[in-house]
């Protein structure tokens, strides 16, 4: 029994950028059927083509938003193709995206994981969706009628537990050393890394090598001085690298995908 | 007789960019008069001072939105000069711009276009408009009181047959060969072009020819290899030349206003 | 007595850049706490790490907003230290911010101005904010308790008179002379100074010095040719330097912080 009560709020995750009316006719769409949906632009600028940031930003923002709200994310290369689309309830939250791994770390720990029906769009009263743009002509009118309250997963899919894996290794934790990479950069050019906080538990004095530079822990950037780096548990639970009042990414000339080794200098 | 039943929907389209708060106090200003507005800002990218983009986004884009809705078009160069103002309707939606060409492709079509008149500024209570920022001084309270059905087009405004025409050249149809540019190039570095699939129609076989390059035609992106050029017909009805998984834009070296031609390989 | 009756509105002026959930994870806590909430995102480009632009755009910008908003900024270096926040209340709206100098141009003119109370947090209930990210665990439900009308500012704040003063120098009125800076740029490349207007008045030939150009005054960009420069009195009140169809930043070589010197050639 899934805990699923819409709030009708919907968040709306895309690698279109912030160029051209893409996502605005995806809000167009919503609210032509729903006139009362509450929309929030959660990132248009996820790299091109590369679902795991998507996926990393869902599963440590979703908690943020009201229970009972539609998570829709669209990062489709394959758009057109015979790739599924996958829909999946967590913590009273639903999420939707296509199945080539974005939603991966979401799906391992989720309440329920469905695949869309092939009749799914009679249902949804979709005519001649275009081949290049799901998200405005499924997607979208998929999250309306869920956060209408006017269907459930379980009317338009089917339940599985096969989907694409994720495009990241998990982070990998050994007695004495975590290895993880970093997923995404921030305006501040702090580097974000997959690595959870949590992990890092039992590790008396944890430092970050990253680039070939040595860093240590702090809490926050005005601890240091400015143009120093630290590394802190950020405010979405995982390892991030920073540079008080600087950019780490441009300091240590590294970006997405850089290797991050954590070791216990106990 | 126009079909207009205000659907409390506004969209906005600039050039003002993402920096500072010159969207913002639009919408602020629009909720000041009709705090019940529904603004969804569709695109704020629009080259500055290249007034054809947006009258071909708009044009494009406005039927995925509620009918009812006023969709507002600041691209201004001539701000605080002599230029009129125009309001067109279209299929149960209102449009209203700038009289330099904007709106284009809109009134060519519209059931009605109407010339902003004299005394509208004084029937509107707006008072002292500033004369570098007439989208926060007349078109915010402008749309916010049609959207509010607080006025009609008819009460402000004349109805005229005069405007200034498009920039850009209609694309050229001749037997076996089409002529068009490139409007736009989106975030993944597709070229979209101003011309509409439908005249295609005929062509057994259609290939492009652009930058000097002989590109074939396909239905989605994932259908060719990454690396690989292909021409659609994209989701908005127009010709797009695309590169699987990169930028076509990058990788022909052009953009905006360059030259497309289709001929017929039957 | 503070005027303050609050319409459910409140913007959000950040550093944050359009990269990632940062800003859509205010807007996703603002609504948990506060469904009926209005949010507008005014600018979150300003840049990293300096207050007076944030500053210098709310103080001309939260007029053009209902009376009873909220406005929320976060620029914010020592975010997680013992730096504190301050609430204003001027003209019927309340502002927040960090206690860094971002909030002067309001609080010199403010009705009221407090102190957040240690014990704020657990009035808010507020449990366990981040160190890194005030904003989302501090900032927004206040804000949503504010413009919910649920608290008020003298539920958590005690009135004070001491502030960390302005980055910036205002501008200096001699008999025959200004001297201001660039506070910011816009999309178009418009020089925006932190001259107000008023500060000419007496002046019967104003001039403008910037970067060793002498640029005289205007009334609107189409008044000059294409590629020629003017300055202006701006529709935020305030002197800009612009290039009629060119950027000003780009033709002059200058930007934030340039010095500008008016003098008057009667």
């Amino acid at each position: 029994m899934i805990d699923w009560h819409p709030s009708g709020v919907i968040t709306i995750t895309t690698d279109f950028g912030h160029k051209g009316p893409f996502a605005a006719v995806m809000s167009g769409v919503i609210i032509k059927r729903f006139a009362d949906a509450r929309i929030i632009d959660l990132a248009h600028d996820i790299p091109a083509h590369w679902p795991p940031e998507a996926g990393f930003w869902i599963s440590r923002s979703y908690e943020f938003f009201p229970s009972g709200t539609v998570h829709i994310a669209i990062v489709d290369p394959g758009v057109g193709t015979e790739r599924a689309i996958l829909l999946a309830a967590k913590d009273g939250h639903l999420f939707t995206a296509p199945d080539n791994g974005l939603l991966a770390p979401i799906l391992e720990t989720a309440d329920r994981v469905w695949k869309l029906n092939n009749d799914a769009l009679s249902t949804l009263a979709i005519e001649s969706p275009s081949l290049t743009f799901h998200g405005r002509d499924i997607f979208a009118p998929l999250a309306a009628e869920l956060a209408a309250g006017r269907i459930t997963a379980d009317d338009i899919g089917t339940a599985t537990s096969a989907w694409t894996p994720s495009w990241l290794d998990e982070p990998e934790r050994l007695p004495h050393k975590i290895n993880g990479v970093v997923v995404t950069i921030d305006a501040f050019g702090n580097l974000i890394t997959n690595i959870d906080a949590v992990l890092l538990e039992g590790f008396d004095n944890p430092v970050i090598d990253i680039a070939g530079h040595i860093i240590e822990m702090n809490s926050t950037y005005g601890r240091v001085k400015p143009g120093e780096y630290l590394a802190l548990a950020n405010s979405f639970g995982v390892i991030e690298i920073a540079r008080s009042e600087e950019s780490a990414a441009k300091g240590l000339g590294c970006g997405r995908g850089a290797p991050v080794v954590i070791t216990n200098q106990s």
